[in-house]
């Protein structure tokens, strides 16, 4: 393997965290994404060979010519920040931050420098996702009036992941993917209402983490909307939307995974999607390329930024429109 | 035909009201149950032979032995309280009434009178509905902590019927439905949260009506739920539940009408369900079966007034939750 | 009930035959079908009140305007015979007869004295399979190649049923459905292979009836035919046909029975159809309703007693492919 | 990249073929599989720089420690032969030979030299048939008593590709896949009876070659089996197979390839799986895999030459009862 393939020039990408979905991105910037290289990683403790324990060290490493960050999310404003002193081109896994505050110095430093930055939001890579978007957009469904958004874990997370004051809490944490979702469809939400509780795992009380979510929205311009959150949807990974619209619908989501159903007495069943692995393992693997070619073409990014503090702000108001039990406008989140 | 068949008594029955489900309830009570006889109906205007144009002619035919109710909703109270009157055992089609200041009058006299009285939610009755409440009271999926129900029409009402005077409203009308399976699966509500607008079909706002609504409902012990109602399901009609669980999940509904499934370029596709009567014929006869048989058996109602009412209260502070844009106490709805 | 519904004139029929499918179609011709009235059954053994045991007295029955005969096979001739002698319009179930030789007499005698005579095939009165045969019509998939069609039995019947001498045999008993529509949406069929076995129940071969049977069809314009047939279709009744065609391709058919979908740890479940009552209960009677329109219009019918004899002949010739384990040409079926 | 991953050793693959299929096993040798280097390549017209055009050339360099074969069927044998006598161990793709004297030089170089030889049917290794063959072994649906199976194309092949001369004809080319799962699951074939045509694209006819086949399959044992193959399976590219059982039955195979559902006026309708990369992407890579890893530890090949030869022989077996219209024993099949 070289930096180049068929004559093409592959785009060296320094990757910060090798936690799970980490190591999945090293594994697509590697082998699978023919616009990249891996030249370097950056994790405190991962063992791999070669690997910066520093990510400060990998900045300044002169091969590192992109920066992709899936640390955990209190490390991204510094590492945002960072690199966009560096004018290092960078892509940053959802959240942007656990809280609104963090993210204007993010933005600051993007816009100041001008810096290329992606936001990472895999779903919109995802086959069904894009697919449903250019249905959308060519007016499959006329106009698309309720937007429908359900994530669901097969299992609780660790208690230590799911601490808030790490993972920013269930709504923040699952619910970011939808919010965005939300706004790619259908515009700005204006106002949100939540209810949720800890009705499954008990246990993560002591975390102070809830296990089920429901948000209402209403977007700008009076339409409407709901996500659902559970993190007990104990028979696999579900995620699904729905977009009723005045002529017709749209459905993205599957739960079937192998191409094997077994009859029985009175009985047809298939198998689940187990995680988010299995689910959108393209999305990942597509999103990244997708940063790197628009780095290697000049290319503005898809998401920006703002999307990132737009549904993080989405989030932020759901969470306080369920500690309320109030309606919350959005644009009462100053931070 | 006689009334008797198999040495078996059939209840004589007396039929109010030959609308559209009106006319569903002459044919099931006349030839598909065989515990009934369908002995007199009346309608103001339908032109069935020897029907009577008032219903207390009907109520005092010797003839008729109980009283099924299935008149529009604002004649409900006035029949309930005469059948109750006349001690004529009585069927009533869902919503026991607009306000809920009229159903104390028709507790009042069923109460009273000690009549026999069941109300009517066909869903109940659905084959797919009652195996989930076997399956859920089996333990099959744990405790179930989320309900979630989508009601959706195939395409507007007419303005006259949409009008909230005589409807109630879509929230009303439509979701009483599903406010009464939360109740059926879950238990009691304690408050709701709700959003609404009339996003498709700009004339029913002549009428003050709205053709998209999202309920979340709280219930007493803190579990979740929503519901979400629409106009627009453009696609078919379109009745499905769900119940999220600790060990599982059920999921009541379906989509396709009828065995075929055609398969055309990168395409396959099926039809769907038109509407009520094809969605719901089995569980209409069987609803009415099971009145008869509690009838002439001397047992008690499965459904009573006061899940009528409950279903209601829900249904108003849906609507007021919805009008304030605040939560809503259930217990608050007085009147 | 009086033989005037809405002025019309409701067909006196009389049924002979109380079995299984006896009754439902009393109950179908007594209050499912407006156009018809039971007015005499015949039952050698049945315990229905006023019940002819003779289907000779019910014949000379003044009253009976028409006769649908669903008694054992081997009685169709001779009642065949009877009821054309007295020019009495005839349903008759399938198959016309065990043995082509029986058929001539029938064939004989309907066309001797012109009487009305219509085979049952109910399979053709299926929503899906009407909406099917529209859609091939139309030209939806091109012009269909290959015909493919399954029909299996949840379970065996009993021993006595399964005897070849009283049913035909499984080739016949059973396939003979799947060769009438392979008539229906492709015509005639030049030549028969076979293979079969006795595979699931040892027990069969003690009357020596087979449980799984694969025939293949050549059509007489030389597109191809697969019919599959088993006894041990365990997980639920399943009978489905697919026309594979050079545009396109219908399936008809399903599994699933109620509207409950069951997701526990990695497994999505449904139920299955139960059995035959369950799949084509509105095909039976929508086949005997189109029989008495036919008979009081003055229609003639869709499905003669030629299309019965057919469909035999295919079935005698795959029963001959599967002893000999030679090819046979359907026209070689002479007696 | 270095040839050491994790400590282990990787294998130095050489490939003979850039195809069609000949491009995904490169990528999948060089980037996908862990335990294998794309070392070499030989192709006498791809443009891949370094390529041999000769593959003895490849099967001399000495950084090739073992060699896949992927190039046009008429070649595998001199390759096989000649990756034997230098002691390469080797895969080769599916269809060992087109003539069954082809593959006796084969089975004798690999049986006097012992080199390590796996046949490639990569369907057995998609999760669903895998998983297929673990419920049947665990008794999942009691004794496998017919089995069925369906390829079907979503076009037909140019007319070069088509020609049997080079493709071994359909019933061949496509039916090879069918008869391997035959036998995997149910064991030995002893007779095939066969129909087929050239039935939706009449210029097939000009080379020879047919569009649609149906093959009866006897095991030794006496169960069934029926594959039935088409080259307009024109709505998508359809691989199933069932397995009916005496306790149950399994089915593998799907349709749909992305998570969108579209719903339109009385339609819901998903897409298609386009064509074997899409379907089958996992079962390739993970063939290759197995091999290296068989060939790295020492393991036996789990399918054989004689496993090729088999199929071959059920395939040349269905073509002559094609060709006769007779039934044709397997064994009668010797040259």
């Amino acid at each position: 393997m070289t930096s180049k393939s068929s004559g093409r020039t592959r785009l060296g990408v320094g990757l910060v965290g090798l936690g799970r979905l980490g190591r999945v991105y090293a594994r697509d910037l590697a082998s699978r994404i023919p616009e990249t290289r891996l030249v370097a990683v950056a994790d405190p403790v991962a063992e791999a060979p070669g690997a910066y324990t520093e990510p400060e060290a990998l900045l300044v490493d002169p091969r590192v010519e992109a920066v992709v960050i899936a640390s955990p999310t209190h490390t991204h404003r510094g590492l945002v920040v960072a690199a966009a002193e560096r004018r290092r081109p960078t892509f940053c896994e959802k959240p942007p931050a656990l809280a609104l505050g963090e993210t204007l110095a993010m933005k600051e430093a993007v816009e100041r420098t001008g810096v290329f930055f992606q936001m990472g939001f895999m779903r919109r890579f995802d086959a069904g996702y894009a697919a449903a978007k250019r249905r959308v957009e060519e007016g499959a469904i006329g106009t698309p009036v309720v937007f429908k958004s359900t994530s669901r874990d097969p299992h609780r997370t660790t208690l230590e992941y799911a601490d808030p004051r790490s993972s920013g809490g269930m709504i923040l944490d699952m619910g970011i993917h939808d919010f965005d979702l939300a706004r790619w469809f259908m515009g700005e939400v204006r106002a949100v209402q939540a209810m949720a509780g800890t009705l499954a795992y008990p246990e993560l009380k002591t975390v102070g983490d809830l296990d089920n979510a429901i948000v209402s929205l209403r977007f700008a311009d009076g339409r409407l909307g709901i996500v659902d959150l559970s993190r007990n949807g104990v028979y696999g990974y579900d995620i699904s939307t729905e977009l009723l619209g005045t002529g017709g619908t749209l459905r993205i989501g599957y739960l079937r995974e192998t191409p094997l159903v077994v009859l029985t007495k009175n009985s047809v069943a298939h198998d689940t999607v187990p995680y988010f692995m299995e689910r959108f393992a393209g999305a990942y693997t597509a999103q990244l390329q997708d940063f790197a070619v628009n780095v290697l073409e000049g290319r503005p990014a898809p998401i920006t930024i703002d999307d990132g503090i737009a549904a993080l702000r989405i989030a932020v108001a759901a969470h306080r429109a369920h500690e309320t039990g109030q309606p919350v406008e959005v644009a009462s989140v100053t931070g």
